[in-house]
């Protein structure tokens, strides 16, 4: 998407491969909201580091960045022996693989990368196949998440309000988003509309990264406390909502995603106010038969107990030049006070009006029904 | 209630009054958690500050500080002349009503004070009765939270986890507190139990002031995101809430409190979860017909968007003595961002089991059917 960093306006990947330089090319989102800045890893080792450090998040953009890792690290042999190219690239493979060992996306995407690479029969043919396919798995993403966007426009009138959760943005994928992909083409239909971004506490992404999202694209929105989605759904404030999801079962429909998003849902349906989730096709799990049976991950108390931010005045804007502001960890809870701090939370099929995929949208009840069109595989 | 400060147990009232000093005592609520310091303001305008600077919170607390406010006001007087005394007595009043313009408790309470002392006859009379009555003021606040305790305790049984919202606690009163009086009452029956505190986004009262309350009493509890409520629900990890109010309408049992307790109020009926709210007598407003008449308080955006605690590393408890760690607020928001700030919502009857007072529990709907036990005058 476009951001303008010093008045100049440019279209930035949230992923890209820099041929010439071998370089993976990043937003590094760490120092977002406060600071836009592209970093190039030189190799695939960084291109790990900068996995494992979370320079980069969201399954898709993860996943994009491994199998770019893949190929960079298959650019960078020096040779042409096909045996020692094979035992260089299993080492590549293993580190990036290990960079988020729990995350499946990227192992997806790096196997996807080195079944097809195999083909070419040189290492040179290997190496240049190798960059073609992460080319080819970015850009699918891509073109996966217009299609999200040009089916979910539709659920976007002129005048609506609209609340999202945490950040399914373009910065979670190579380019414009899935829950933020509709808010987009909406956009680009010249709708009007506005945002409600709930904060997403513990660990804000509402409110720094979609935010931030927001603001670079121009769309008209205000961050919210979590607490306050329900009283303005009550008020008749929200019209629409449309999150994102971490992992949705494709047998049952429900839909995994950053804690709270429940409660908006039950909330949402209390009103009749639509809920959707918008999905790649990467995050159906076609295997599990129960949302009770995912693995809802304990994060770190700290999150809970305190925020991260730049040190700053409440009054103002704009207080000290982003790039200068120190950035730093205030304990906001009772220092002798211990937390309870559940990543993510499932949401049930009945609360969902629809799921949003590159197919098309669907009730979370027929995805089962439509599973050929949606990329299971037998 | 009992507060330790560096090994040393003592009971506290969040308001008193030290008559040797004609000072009234306070908690520096400003410095919790991080630090427990009691303020004595010298004279009535220090007084009047202390409320407007929010030193003490609350409405009951407030009340009781203004009445105390009065009375110290009315001892300061030197003469015998009534005219003149009562000439500085309206100043008095004035200086106190005008701390904080919007709540209607200190000055129920200033009024209270000065119909009462008018009986005396001599300027020393007045004095000494504006003295007792304020005490008598305050010592009414306490026996109504002692007989919220003695009904609340009841809904209590051993091993049950108790959400909360907010701080209704002993800071908001006098003492012992309104949601908090039933779980310090179970505690003092025996009885074991968890509380979850909702962080309460965007002050962080939950996180601050009744996280502190619950660990200098000694009661298990942990911090929770406001989005991790719906999910401990849905898992069945949460038995009962109990929560405060800000106004509670008599001619409907709707409830105005903290914004966030609507949506908390939602989930848990849908999951069946007995949800009480606990309230002063004082908070019962019987005039108005609809809780979507009541105005909702916008706030300041920087609270969204930010957070105050004190600098820190995330990893460490106790990191720096509480006394020399540095207050900062940290923006945490996209800085080009704004933000909505209700303050409270309304919760209405159907989604509320009971309402604990000092007269005993009744459903919401049956509140002005026993509006005479509940201290309404026609």
């Amino acid at each position: 998407m476009n951001v303008t960093v010093r008045g100049r306006t440019q279209h930035y990947r949230t992923v890209a491969f820099d041929r010439a330089r071998n370089a993976v090319l990043l937003v590094e989102q760490r120092l977002l909201p406060h600071e836009f800045k592209i970093v190039a890893t030189k190799n695939f080792r960084e291109t790990a580091t900068a996995i494992h450090d979370m320079i980069v998040r969201g399954a898709p953009a993860i996943a994009a960045t491994a199998a770019y890792g893949l190929a960079q690290g298959a650019l960078a042999f020096r040779g042409s022996d096909l045996r020692k190219f094979s035992r260089h690239l299993d080492m590549v493979y293993q580190t990036l693989k290990a960079a988020r060992p729990t995350a499946v996306d990227p192992v997806n995407a790096l196997n996807g990368v080195r079944a097809i690479m195999r083909r070419g029969k040189t290492v040179t043919e290997q190496q240049l196949l190798a960059l073609a396919v992460a080319e080819e798995f970015a850009n699918e993403d891509v073109r996966h998440c217009e299609a999200i966007g040009r089916h979910g426009v539709k659920l976007i009138r002129n005048g609506m309000k609209i609340l999202t959760h945490c950040n399914a943005g373009w910065l979670a994928c190579v380019d414009i988003g899935t829950a933020t992909a509709s808010l987009y083409a909406a956009q680009a239909q010249g709708k009007k509309f506005h945002v409600f971004c709930d904060e997403t506490r513990p660990r804000s992404q509402g409110a720094t990264l979609t935010a931030w999202e927001l603001a670079q694209q121009g769309i008209s929105h205000q961050v919210i406390a979590d607490n306050a989605a329900g009283h303005l759904m009550q008020r008749g404030e929200i019209d629409l909502v449309i999150v994102g999801s971490d992992r949705t079962l494709g047998r049952t429909g429900e839909v995994t995603n950053k804690i709270g998003t429940y409660t908006k849902a039950v909330v949402a349906k209390r009103h009749g106010i639509p809920f959707y989730v918008a999905i790649p096709l990467s995050t159906i799990d076609w295997k599990l038969k129960s949302g009770f049976n995912i693995p809802i991950e304990e994060r770190c108390e700290s999150e809970v107990l305190g925020a991260w931010g730049t040190i700053s005045t409440p009054s103002l804007r704009y207080s000290i030049t982003p790039r200068f502001a120190r950035r730093a960890y205030v304990r906001v809870a009772n220092p002798t006070s211990g937390a309870r701090n559940p990543g993510f939370d499932v949401t049930p099929p009945e609360l969902i009006t629809g799921i949003i995929t590159p197919a098309g949208i669907f009730k979370p009840k027929e995805l089962w029904k439509n599973r050929h069109s949606l990329g299971f595989a037998d």
